[in-house]
């Protein structure tokens, strides 16, 4: 039986072997959720990094989108901020057939150590049903690779973690590993009020302190897109399928 | 108001700064228990070493008492293994009185890493209101510093730093960092029946398949020494006092 694992922050990752294994890295506010949003409405290809000049260049060379922040902004000189937002109906430029380059430093960090995967994938709770499919379809061993914030453990993506460890419990071990049993732990705590649950958080609660409510509130949603499964192909993310 | 912060491996440690700060290094399952035990029974200081030829050594040098194991048992040429129940009245050599060499992977490594600290001191299960005293009396912030398995998250050195959090509550930050919110979560969820709840970890399934139920059981036990504190004094742990 095929194990689950919960890897709580990119700099623990030498500690797990991903050969052989499906990754799956998470980045709840916002990266991840973002990645999923912008696929799931007709963005062909997503490049995520780590730097700001860097999704400037990919943006003039390649003709794509560039999408980043600071202080909770579009930063100056690029087209979108990094909300989910940016990416529906009504976002502030048309997305649908283009490419973007996301700025996301934990984000990009936990992908590119993830890449000894025999398969990389991008999971938030909007997509929660996509990758448990892919995850039972491939029926090999799964590291969720969560981004953290600066290194640090956080409290969404390990709860998300536990969410899809939920979802695999028939047919794959969830329990032979502590990090997976405290994340699953943690999201049974969480899961009869996910929102209250996660406003404890530092993390989010620096969010609120942005005004980011709305993005927030959206990144919580189950299944929003449950087939969009972004996987990581040469040096992109492409939507499966 | 100080914090409570809580490092879930060593591996983790350089992101936390521990200057001006407590350190309370643990690792439940067996080194620090059995440290704290060694102190409230007479031993007059610890020395905790990685490798079991250092242990040998400092036992040949220094003529203190070595304790060591293979798969859970006293090693060759050891004087005691690693479980608490050799410092312990009954116990297969007397103690009181002399000093230990104590050799521990993990512990070792957790103590090394946080010497930065202010204050450096040694947390159980045993001994969590002699710790609680400490750092309600010292007023710094507090770092746990969890020894893990092998680099890796452990269920029962997370749920110790939840306990510790919920006793200091009511005069330190509890809730600004993830992980300290996480671990008391996880310690009020194991807190009813802390031995079924442990039972659950990798990390204690391991320890049943070598008989080592006893160890276990007492380790769990609650304020079994509350004024024993191993401090760390130049190069060896001695009871505060």
């Amino acid at each position: 039986m095929p194990s689950v694992d919960i890897c709580f922050s990119p700099e623990l990752l030498p500690l797990y072997d991903l050969r052989g294994k499906v990754a799956v890295v998470v980045d709840i506010l916002r990266a991840t959720s973002s990645i999923v949003t912008a696929l799931a409405n007709g963005v062909t290809h997503v490049f995520p990094v780590a730097e700001l000049a860097e999704c400037a260049a990919l943006g003039q060379q390649h003709g794509c989108l560039t999408a980043a922040e600071r202080d909770g902004r579009a930063a100056e000189g690029f087209d979108l901020g990094n909300s989910p937002f940016g990416y529906l109906p009504g976002g502030r430029l048309p997305v649908r057939g283009r490419a973007v380059a996301i700025s996301t430093t934990n984000g990009t960090l936990a992908l590119r150590r993830s890449l000894a995967a025999d398969a990389v994938v991008v999971g938030a709770f909007l997509n929660l049903q996509a990758v448990a499919d892919f995850a039972q379809a491939q029926q090999k061993d799964v590291v969720v690779v969560c981004a953290g914030w600066k290194g640090k453990f956080c409290l969404e993506d390990t709860v998300f973690g536990g969410a899809l460890a939920e979802r695999l419990a028939a047919t794959f071990d969830v329990t032979s590993s502590d990090d997976t049993l405290a994340a699953l732990h943690l999201w049974q705590q969480a899961r009869p009020d996910l929102h209250a649950y996660l406003l404890q958080s530092s993390h989010v609660r620096r969010l609120n302190s942005l005004e980011a409510n709305k993005d927030f509130d959206f990144c919580l949603r189950l299944d929003e897109y449950p087939t969009t499964l972004p996987v990581w192909q040469d040096d992109r993310l492409v939507a499966a399928g």
